[in-house]
């Protein structure tokens, strides 16, 4: 039976490679490692990377635990307060406009005996978005969800469609990927959802690699780069507005640093900036409901 | 009788004299003007500039009516739908790093026949803060308060420390100045509250005046602008993670470029940014409760 431990040990090796890969893909930049522990219990390894393509990035892993707050079971329909919530965190934010910002999360989290679930997700935000790249991200998520059920790359497309909406600007944050939470025994046994968030986390250093090296050289203006300052401005209203995992972090006296690592080294706001004609065409895109795994998604033609 | 019409007259004569006060300052730039309907009724005239000084500015004038929604209507306690809320709003991003962002607004709603109300406030965000700036902001603005009243200036001065509080930094966003709402016939008379707004909205022009007139010309290094980066990165936080009036136009579908004109044209956000010792000053004043009237703040010993 797999246990808390088991999935903590995990975590931390996932960390550990992801951070070996990204070093290697960035060539010059290495991880600063801060360690940080927790008031109520337990803390974690925010890892920093600001490299010569990376940016800006964080690989960060925590483990933690402690006592609800009232508000919080509540809010998560708990008949016990005692909680342990372990799991790893990425956000990229790349040099190159042509370079897609990318997010992940895999998580665990127990509560009493018998409450357990994972959560987690991958999602890609081009500042341009480039079709060939956006299917191939696709295609590998769903041929990783796949392995385990046929309904989960359908389900958790939707519902990362949903979850990085910018509501007020009327735009996904980006092309989605997949998103999912509270995956229990009602979903799977917990071995095989295990084997599945694992999976995610592990498909993360081949997916990235492919959106990396495809872009990282390429040449880009003045305008490119304006064009991701502003892009860098949205994934801001979209962490500080909408992310519920932000605001709770913020509204709980979460690990400041640790969790606005997410925010862009540098971002603009440009009072009704007009983007070009490039700029426009990934306008249209930022849309729910683009089937990305069609090599010609109907929905663009 | 102080009417609605009269308060739009005298807030858009407000917005023009201040925008035409803020071209004579910044020397070169000169407003641009973006008219816009709201569909459930009125609108507003949005007007920024990008100068050699002032970075990025917005005074914006709005008056709009219409039906509140029923959340709006049982948050607010009100009998009756049928609303009309009309007000000033400034914020101004300068260049020069010595010079503080400043925010004001004056604001009259009313609801049904009889509920009406007052609200604004200004309030200076320095990047450094200045002690002999700091006391003559806050100065000028307990001499407009005490022209009507001597509790107007202790009170809203308290209002706007734990309004202006960026709650996750536990820290203020900059030095306060006065905050105020829901001013009705329970404080003062409709005209006596009238006056008092038109004094708060007057002042705007000899506050920013001084503040600008003392800076604008002074040195910088990259050391100061890398550290009003990051302020300004601040400044984004309060604005979208605990700024109700921000919050609320993004919630309630507003003219999101209107509301968003606060933003600051860029920023930054630096993993544990290590302020240098004048950064720190600064950093130790961003409290709550400090009495900026009183040449030797005590609590600055």
């Amino acid at each position: 039976m797999i246990d808390k431990n088991q999935i903590v040990a995990s975590f931390k090796e996932l960390q550990d490679n992801i951070c070996s890969s990204l070093e290697s893909l960035d060539g010059e930049g290495k991880f600063r490692q801060d360690l940080w522990e927790r008031p109520g219990g337990g803390g974690g390894r925010t890892r920093i990377i600001q490299g010569q393509h990376i940016e800006k990035g964080g690989v960060n892993f925590s483990a933690v635990h402690g006592d609800l707050s009232d508000q919080m079971q509540e809010k998560l329909g708990l008949q016990t307060k005692d909680f342990f919530a372990t799991g790893v965190s990425i956000v990229l934010h790349p040099v190159n406009p042509w370079t897609p910002i990318i997010h992940m999360n895999v998580r665990y989290f127990e509560c009493g005996k018998n409450v357990w679930w994972f959560g987690g997700g991958i999602d890609l935000t081009p500042h341009y978005i480039i079709d060939g790249l956006a299917i191939d991200f696709h295609q590998r998520l769903k041929a990783v969800c796949d392995k385990s059920h046929p309904d989960f790359y359908p389900k958790y497309k939707e519902w990362a469609d949903n979850y990085f909406y910018v509501r007020h600007r009327k735009e996904t944050r980006g092309i989605g990927g997949i998103f999912f939470d509270r995956l229990d025994q009602s979903v799977l046994s917990k071995e095989a959802l295990y084997d599945y968030v694992m999976n995610v986390g592990q498909s993360f250093v081949p997916i990235y690699t492919q959106q990396f090296s495809d872009t990282f050289q390429r040449d880009y203006s003045e305008q490119n780069k304006a064009w991701q300052l502003t892009r860098r401005g949205r994934y801001v209203e979209f962490n500080l507005v909408w992310d519920r995992g932000t605001k709770f972090g913020l509204e709980t006296d979460g690990n400041i640093e640790s969790i606005l690592m997410s925010m862009p080294p540098t971002s603009t706001w440009t009072y009704r900036h007009e983007p070009g004609l490039i700029e426009k065409e990934t306008l249209t895109k930022l849309i729910k409901g683009i089937d990305w795994t069609n090599e010609r998604p109907s929905e663009l033609a």
